[in-house]
């Protein structure tokens, strides 16, 4: 966990860090906020375009985390550097936008394994680190997705779980159908494992039952075409699942948005995090 | 003032603005947020580099600004686009680095007249559309000086002052020297009407009687050379202008220093703007 800057901040630890992921085969950044009496962990995952810093700048979620004791994980959003052609020619696909699985396509197979990167390596790491063991998720649009699946698909690794604006059905959706098709070919039998909706549908209990949360604002431009909360909304209702779905009037998919409502996700999350 | 963007924030919305500046003579950007309930308004001058996004995105302020009823100015830092020679070589002088004062000295005297763009033309604008008489102003380093000169320079004008890491005694440090002999020439008795220092020494009366707070973190590379709250401390206390002046252990220069402390300048102007 080499350091590259550390700045004070709500009597904490700011620190931003790079580390040589075997899992990723590439040198992997990510911000690491520490307050004054950690508690537990709470893993932030961001969406398209951004990296580390998005969040940890633009959020303001340091102070009340500060007070409740949750450290913040901020990993960055994709390998860098790998070098595969085309890697940076959209946005929303290769640099940036690891959609957080292990890609089973050529050519992005040998770098882009960003599920298998943050749980086999960097949270056992950044546990170790820490001594948090318990640990919660949330992220925001392809981070809200990242966190609602990988949630899902590793039962016991997170006590909690929230997200706002995330891709909810991402087999129904331009972003999800473009990543899946690059990532993991053209065979939708595959997709569903990495799916929120299917994969909620799939549970034979229920995985969350302290509830899970989601902020969706209703002025956020790419929620008719990309996000279908309605889909997850249908598949938690099906298991039993409680979920507290807030449709927010006026807000927008930006971090203004975040900002607004980022204390109550802390605050759902030390909930269920510490006793 | 055109609307570039808006957001949905805190009850409020967040929006950035652009207009035909008469005093600079070219477009100026400034950001504006409007609390649910505004009460009074209060200005902030960012440092060098940054423009009209800065303190916006990264201080977190508007959470706690929503709670007190403050409206927050941010206007960008310098002309831009005036096509000065040598205008973009320095990140220290030119553009971003205003140093919100009316230059004198050509070829900057044309454009650089930061001081009467935001005391005659934006303050005056933003209050008639906001209906906000009241107003205070803080900043950072050179924001920082911004505010403590034009809180000096304009008595009555603005009812409560602040800053964060201010450049205290321009005169004194190499960001002030080479700003103040670019924009007013090699002649220093020009200078002292722009120093937060010796124009606090000039004051016949005690300009704040409510007091002005300034934190300074103790772990800034900029402190020992360029800052000099050594300076705007005695001069307050040869006059007997109140000053709770805070160094902070282990803060830097930078954003999370000013978001750990932000809420506490919030707090202090709103108890002098606010009945």
């Amino acid at each position: 966990m080499k350091i590259l800057s550390e700045h004070a901040a709500f009597g904490g630890t700011q620190r931003f860090h790079q580390h040589d992921s075997t899992e990723i085969g590439l040198p992997m950044r990510f911000a690491l906020f520490t307050p004054p009496e950690p508690k537990a962990l709470l893993v932030y995952l961001a969406g398209l375009t951004c990296t580390e810093e998005t969040f940890t700048m633009k959020a303001g979620a340091q102070a009340v985390a500060a007070e409740l004791g949750l450290a913040l994980l901020m990993p960055d959003t994709s390998p860098r550097g790998a070098g595969v052609p085309g890697e940076s020619e959209s946005w929303d696909f290769g640099v940036g936008a690891g959609f957080y699985l292990d890609a089973t396509r050529e050519p992005w197979a040998k770098h882009w394994r960003m599920e298998s990167w943050l749980m086999k390596e960097l949270l056992p790491l950044v546990q170790r680190e820490t001594g948090l063991e318990r640990a919660g998720i949330f992220g925001h649009s392809m981070g809200g997705h990242g966190a609602l699946t990988l949630a899902l698909r590793h039962p016991g690794r997170f006590a909690s779980l929230s997200a706002f604006a995330p891709i909810c059905a991402p087999m129904q959706c331009p972003w999800g159908q473009k990543a899946f098709t690059g990532y993991l070919g053209e065979d939708r039998s595959a997709w569903a494992a990495h799916d929120a909706s299917e994969l909620m549908r799939q549970q034979a209990g229920v995985p969350y039952p302290g509830g899970i949360l989601i902020d969706q604002g209703l002025n956020d431009k790419f929620l008719a075409e990309q996000l279908h909360p309605e889909a997850f909304e249908a598949a938690c209702a099906a298991v039993g699942q409680p979920l507290t779905l807030r449709r927010q009037a006026d807000y927008d998919h930006g971090y203004y948005f975040i900002a607004s409502f980022v204390d109550d996700h802390l605050r759902h999350h030390a909930g269920q995090l510490l006793p």
